[in-house]
């Protein structure tokens, strides 16, 4: 998808030329781990003209692998990005009905040769929203690496502006069969789930409701594990987050909140992508240690934050730097 | 529409910002004609976003009157420009399916209050190349304008990457019950409209197939003029122009085609709209006048492709001084 | 007036560039006030050159009517803005002498005209400095308009390089006269219009001084309301305001001060214009609720330091989303 | 003075930046020779304020030196530049009234210090229109120069938007009397300085007209020699330039024009001054050899117009491979 | 190798930023030919950091494959590019020494694996240049891919700011035994290979001494091909080309020089190898035609001077348009 | 030096252009004393190239005298920064083997000329690791200026990339011996002059450590003053300084440590630099008053972290203000 954002914190009314680069969520997430020195492949259908070859040219200059992205429709998914400033929001403006991916067919994809010897595959919940062809490919799969043994993790990313909560409840809940790792929030098992909050509860913070109801959806589904951050919004460019995660170890709920690291942001687009990324990472380096990989994962999204672009391009030297660091920054010379 | 363009000659592939500005066939003459001095409107329909605010900025930074542009759908039309450089040209990249003015709707629009007090009416045939709505509306619009005594100008412009010839002669053909001026090439006239050649036609130049082809044009649509121009393209940025005009008076076929003016291009996009509105301005300074249009049109394109965007913004003053100067340009101070 | 700043926060000896805008205090508060869906008219004198036409293409851009811009002598004002960053702060160097402003006329206008259906009259003291003729047209312009019952707004906007206190009581009194609403510090009323402290004041906040000075000032001028702010500046780009209004109900003193907001800096200029602008919307829309007033302006106020330009160009939405979030700016997607 | 030009070929009407440098005749000259390897001083008066310094850093920056510039009053002189291309001129706004220098006084200088080792003097026309005071200034030092024996050159650069010829002739007549050196046309000897062609005179070009009145004003005013180009505009980009030079050697007109060089123009701004530069150069180098100075000024004049700014800062040893290549232009590697 | 040029034709003591891109003779030929649907892998040393990072970006995102890229040492070569305009040529500022390049060593390559499945091998003289060690390996390729049966071609750009004539000489002597195609001018074969024109020649053009050179180079090193340009400076900016091959056919000579094509300029470097490029791609299709092989080169080589960096980056669909349309350039719409 | 920064806080692998500026310890201290109204004069090589002359430009700009800039051998020394954002530091990539000041001289200087009416002669410890000859005439000019009577300063800018401490010690005692003033750390001269702490020394922080180490440095080498600043890196973009000064008075220790001032930081590079020139301003305005000189030189160094390059510019006027301020930075109009 081709991101168009106004320079110099301008608005779109005052503009007279957009930055462009190029995004998407499990695009990100590969563009990331390609720079942690992992090899990546990225699933997709792009228009056969110049617009596509851009988006090519993009995930080649990061080295991630197109063999299987399709050539083929005639549109490009398009968004406009309004950057914020301080106590004023960034807006995103979609433009990505009829994009060339809403023309994707299962049969373009040879499911065997990607996924016999795969080691991980990630999905985000805004591709399911992107219309039925779609929805069916992304599903079909998480089935099929689910048949060969490779772990899935998926990022529910609901978008109010794409589908409604009823629309997204019964293939939210069709993904969840196939799906080993889920990025939620308490919302997203809560609402679009429908796991419920025990009758007598009383708590009042996330981390509370989480505590109560991510076990019961671990249970049903079936989940290794549940990551996440909690975000405090400052103002545009001041945040702050901190990661959790929650697994069930032997029957026991095993899970924690990190201290929250509170930061500036040159670019805020595509943070929970490069805490997906991170964590993954820390998952591909020691499947059985989350406590690391919510590290990783909380690190690399700081860090996506002060660079322009949808996606982390730091690398585990950068990564562990920072997390070392403990937010120091002096310059390196 | 939205015009995003590469800067700096780049190619798609290289740039990483677009230049953006707007633009389209009738917005343009609208535009142009406001800076000769004309009071215009502007007949449309935009996104209530703001992407549809940024046309209506661009509007109404060249004092276009906006009060019939209706608000509402979702995209805008958008077209990205490789601009060309020497012996690479410029490509367009359309991408403009299922924008707002595809929504558009005749009972949005009051046509009595449109064209009770107008002088003219100007329509391009991109626009009736845009769905069966803007179609009809577009028909309606000029068969109203007709019906008020205003005189009603149409530009060919035939896109074959929009439509076939087969569905658009038809829609032409339509059109010209209500129409006066003509912009219109030989081709137009003969394989649009189907006009044929004279049986015996032995001619071998455009001007000698002109004048077998437009009077019988003229007389079965009962049009006024015909104008257009002949242009040679010796690379991406060294054209030259020249511009012709057809009439029938007192039955007899009066027609000029002027000398070539020879000039380097900053921005080619919209050349052929600051023709018709150097047209206009000429036939609405003296409607019995055509050699003196053409010229002002010649005049008026030269010098926008001078300018970067898509509508010329010259004054007459400027304009009046071009056509004086025979092309000199020493430095006005 | 135009506007050159240097960018990316350079200084003046380095720059090899400058931005350019356009602006002024009463032409800030008819863009912003036309952004909140008002009709607006602007009156000024403007050279009948390019940058004339540059400073009517700014205003038309924001739909201001320019009806009542005379056209005529030869400079315009012009200002170079160093703009500050952290501890070193903006610096503007006035080059505004001799411009077409100041040869303005008051049988240029005809003021039945403008005033008859107007419903608002906004004046800055900073065009009070402009010399003679701009006075003598701007102290007729608001005795015009509080003859036909318009309601006339008036911001102190002293300016020590500009006159002298000595050179401006004068005038500030005479205005005084016309006036229903002030913009005004505690300065202002106590050192320009010499309203004394009493004798037996022992209060050191402004505010314990306002409290003793404003209603003298209101009773006097039978003014109507005083707003401001008070502003702390921690950084050049780092401040607070809070916002204050002072009004007499039945005879009793009503005020008060807001909370301060803190927030980051884009564009410092222009935030006073701001804070009139928000409260001029307020009163429009509910004469009788200062309290309303003066958040409204304080919102408007500081989302205008979040933007470039000398005015807000936020529309009622931006603005009450931003009253209604406390401060919050998550991305809006 | 400050120059504001609009960047890649923009109007004013549609630019948002301007590109800002410093010139002015004398300085361009200045600066010229200084990358010629000769030491200069620049004589004026500056405000004392960032722009002030601005110009001094530009001067600085080209080794020029400023001991002679005065700093005092407000205003630094502006004028702006909308870039002209192919068919559209360049155009010069002034807006210099009241600047700094027009309140320059004679007793700011010792002349004494000035000239007693100086090598050469030179002044532009310009400068005698800006005012009483800087006329003043301005002939005084011419004065005071010849009297040292230092050689003075004198550019007529007559402006009709500053002064009307009956304005200016009694003053160009009277810096006749200190001048050795002159830079003009056929205009400047016959109108301004009221040379006459003979009466029987039956010439048709430039240069019949110039063999003929020449003459007679190098004897009335004691000249050593007139220098000039005459300047072919084909477009705003694409100009030719021939040099010629009038001397008497022994009562005998000497005199020659060289071919014309047809070249590609980036920035006309400062062509003549740097014409004048190479020829005071060559003149400098070999008094004797006005054939070898026109040369040297055409090849300066040709080469400023492939660079941005107002000043020639060719090296001796770019100018004489200009010289030498006959127009070609291969990469130095 | 790092470019660094200066933007808008600015001169480098002018500029206050540089364009930067990647570059060098192999490097672009491989891009080049990626982009005409060619798998390429590129040999050479970077330095392991960010520097070298940027180069093996510049490769990934044109799709080039750098598993041959060996990383080492610290340094990375550097030119700067000062962008001529006009009669201003370019000039070129090498900053090569000591750069990771001539650390490189043969046992870092595997030349078997490397050579064994290549359809083509191509090395530039300038490569040779650069040092013992950087000459070692080069030779070394060349005669193993010579060995292996893969067509080895050769573009001598001999550099006299790199190394003498007398130091070149028996290097490329050297070379020629392993190759089969070469792109040389008569000074190549001539000065360098010190191929003698007959006694009794008396021939004055470059084809004519081309003519009686050339076949004793062939036959002396056993070349296929011999291949070139004619190249006509007009200005900086205004060339023209002719290609030219030369090989002999069952013992009879054959060649042809192609029309030249006259162009602008937009980056003039890479022209060669672009040209390099062409040929090659040509001879991949059909080995047997030589003319058709010129003509792609040709055609590649104007295109490439019309867009900015040191590489080709044309589709064969857009080199044959360009093929077919002999120059114009209308818009693709 | 030039110095490459990435532009807009992008990463080096993302930019496309680098902002080319020039800087080195000595050369940013002549700059900022220049600015503060002090005659400035340079010592250094730099090659007779367009980079060499274009660093001459820059000292030239600001008016530093160049008259002891030798000119010689072929490139310059480069470095690249990334510039940090938030919780990503800054990185500088050094490129500076081999330039042309490594091929400094001794008897390329006349150092009684150069030393015989100076008042101050500042070197940075940087420029002693650039090997043998550089510090061969860095040695030497501090003997001599420490013979001619000139106070000498000293930073010991240690930089473990560029030397060991091992290799480092020795240079540094050898240079103690002519040094007046000192900016050091603790670790400076516990670390690299081998001043011990006391055996029963058992401070914790390094104030105490400074106060047991450093009157002991003072006594063996002499020293008159040792300055320097305490930095806490909260991000890249927001620190704080305090600065430190020790001297020993009739034999009792005189020191003081300033509260600490919190900043934004646009430009990190060369606050070191700007914390001497202050400094050394101060003790060249009263020599005896440590007190105002750390003052001054934290000021300076503070208000230069908030401009782009490497340099201070600001005016005695400017930093008076600031240190007058208490940090607030409203705009000045």
């Amino acid at each position: 998808m081709m991101r168009l954002s106004t320079p110099d914190y301008s608005t779109i009314d005052q503009t007279h030329s957009f930055l462009a680069n190029y995004g998407g969520g499990e695009a990100n997430v590969a563009v990331a781990l390609e720079h942690m020195g992992h090899r990546t492949f990225f699933m997709s259908k792009l228009p056969p003209n110049q617009l596509g070859d851009g988006a090519i040219t993009h995930l080649h200059s990061h080295n991630v692998d197109t063999r299987y992205v399709v050539r083929g429709s005639t549109t490009i998914g398009i968004y406009f990005l309004e950057t914020g400033f301080g106590g004023r929001p960034s807006k995103v403006i979609y433009n990505r009905k009829h994009s060339a991916i809403t023309r994707i067919n299962e049969n373009e994809f040879n499911f065997e040769e990607i996924f016999k010897d795969a080691t991980w595959f990630h999905l985000s919940g805004i591709t399911l929203a992107l219309g039925d062809r779609v929805r069916k490919v992304a599903l079909r799969a998480a089935k099929e690496a689910h048949k060969y043994g490779v772990p899935v993790s998926f990022d529910f990313n609901y978008r109010s502006k794409l589908w409604t909560v009823e629309e997204a409840r019964p293939v939210y809940k069709e993904i969840m069969k196939y799906v080993d790792i889920v990025f939620a929030s308490f919302y997203d098992a809560n609402t679009i789930l429908e796991i419920p909050l025990d009758d007598d509860f009383s708590g009042t913070t996330l981390a509370e409701k989480r505590l109560n109801v991510f076990p019961k959806a671990m249970k049903k589904y079936n989940l290794t594990y549940i990551f996440g951050t909690d975000r405090v919004v400052y103002t545009a460019t001041d945040n702050s987050l901190a990661g959790y995660y929650y697994t069930m170890k032997n029957g026991k709920l095993e899970c924690e909140l990190t201290d929250p690291i509170r930061f500036n942001i040159y670019d805020r687009i595509g943070g929970g992508d490069a805490f997906a990324s991170g964590v993954i990472h820390g998952l591909l380096k020691d499947y059985k240690n989350p406590a690391y990989a919510v590290r990783y994962g909380l690190a690399t999204s700081v860090l996506k934050h002060t660079i322009y672009g949808d996606a982390s391009t730091f690398s585990c030297e950068d990564i562990e730097t920072f997390m070392a660091a403990n937010g120091s920054a002096e310059v390196v010379r």
